[in-house]
């Protein structure tokens, strides 16, 4: 069972569970697939398709090892990655067709924000480990999760969502961050940890959703 | 001929050839072109212009290396290219003032492919010599081809034409890559493996050219 | 004073001084402040004007960092400022909502001159400390002063006005480095040669800013 094996590679530090590794498959294509659904808006080619979920999917990670100097990235240690990647954008062009985008929009609310918790929260733990202070693996944590939706948007010629809709998005993760953070200094064990900091971050999104909360703006 | 000598540095591993000399200064400076051009129909300023052309002629190279971690870029080890592109670009300026943009972007559609195929082909070559998987290599040697001008859309605020405007052109680089991959796999040498890499790249660009071919959309 | 010696982290090469280390944070804050207010024109929500802010003040230190390969960026090294920068930021929305931004704007043409020449002379000479060409190392120093404001912009989906605007900074920013560059060929001590490299860049800019000066434009 290759696929349910490989995405413990996202996080080589944590003791890899099932019901893990089938989060954080169902995180990436719900990642990959709102780059799809962002890259259909703009009418982008297929290979524009393929680029936009890829960043989307895995942009944020690629990013947070670039700025930790971490090598490799993870899609290059697990390269079947990308051919997955070019399977589901295939299946999905073909499948997707039929359907109406705002359906599949909804439906994807309740992976992407589990995506944006256990991201958030591998994230931290990851630069936790290579001895960064507290306040950058939070940073991190938030870069995993955020950025490959800021990469998509900033393709797709858009100001990221993240930074203009209004919903918590990247405060959840900066707040579950902290709970990965704190559950850490307290002794906890790695599953502890992660349990906490991926289930606060996304308990506070699909609150944020369930509630239709606002940041505040700015005039 | 500090000019003529100078390009073997993109690719190292090759045996430098005055041919293939010759075809990276004409790709980089199409690539170059390609950038003032797309800077031009901004309204940039002159130093947006130059960095633009920078973008679009070193981006793609550039931003492979900073993914493969490898030093020294080669506008680092061969810092008179950074010259070369300014005084490009000062000349270009002045010269195609009086000259109608169309005319030049079709003269610049066979340098412009050849250095697609150049640049994918020594690209995949190097991220092969780095140990890296098949497919990463691929993904690399599409980096340096197509990133460039993906850099050079972005900062002028443009979808990148290379994911919008459902002409193959990463997809040619795609196969080209593989191609690369493949004769290698043969034992070919360094020579051939280039020239078959390069020119299926190159050649099914102009195909695609000549014959009006679309990439299918997506509704 | 935990604030006034943490800058001197942004340029370790120096010999601190109380007078570079008020520049550096007048810099600093002026250029997370140009983020805020462009944040602010596209209504970001709180989350993309701290985002934003800390781009246009961390991130040309950034990406140079990450184009030399050299770590820890400041900002990891002193964690401290990425706390000051959320503060700033907050403190900066409650206490400007009452003001007129055109006159903020024009009061940061000072800071952000001095802060232009600063980032200049300091981003120059540690790309020189590490060996670079002077060509590479001008061009460090240039994009330590001016891709913090080119990230802002992408970010906001703007054209960089660096290269739109037509006022010279990155030219500015440019002489300036050379001037860092020829004091050090001449053996002049550290601080002499930060002081010509950075009050020529910044001179320039308030000079051109004074003339109203304007770059060529190409049609």
């Amino acid at each position: 069972m290759p696929l349910i094996a490989l995405p413990s590679a996202l996080s080589p530090a944590l003791s890899p569970s099932t019901l893990v590794s089938a989060i954080e498959i169902a995180a990436t294509v719900a990642f990959a697939l709102s780059g799809l659904l962002a890259g259909a808006r703009k009418k982008l080619d297929a290979v524009g398709l393929i680029v936009v979920a890829g960043l989307a999917a895995f942009g944020g990670g690629t990013l947070r090892d670039v700025l930790l100097d971490r090598r490799p990235f993870f899609w290059v240690e697990h390269a079947n990655w990308l051919w997955a990647l070019v399977l589901l954008c295939l299946g999905a062009m073909l499948f997707l067709r039929k359907r109406h985008l705002a359906v599949t929009e909804r439906a994807m609310q309740w992976p992407d924000a589990l995506g944006l918790g256990l991201f958030t929260a591998t994230g931290t733990q990851l630069a936790l480990a290579m001895g960064q202070p507290a306040i950058v693996a939070v940073l991190m944590g938030v870069i995993t999760a955020v950025c490959g939706g800021v990469l998509r948007d900033i393709v797709c010629n858009d100001i990221p969502s993240a930074f203009h809709d209004h919903r918590p998005y990247a405060v959840c993760a900066f707040l579950g961050g902290w709970a990965v953070v704190g559950a850490q200094a307290l002794g906890w064990p790695e599953g502890a940890v992660l349990l906490v900091g991926a289930g606060l971050a996304s308990g506070l999104r699909l609150l944020a959703l369930a509630t239709d909360f606002r940041l505040p703006s700015w005039e």
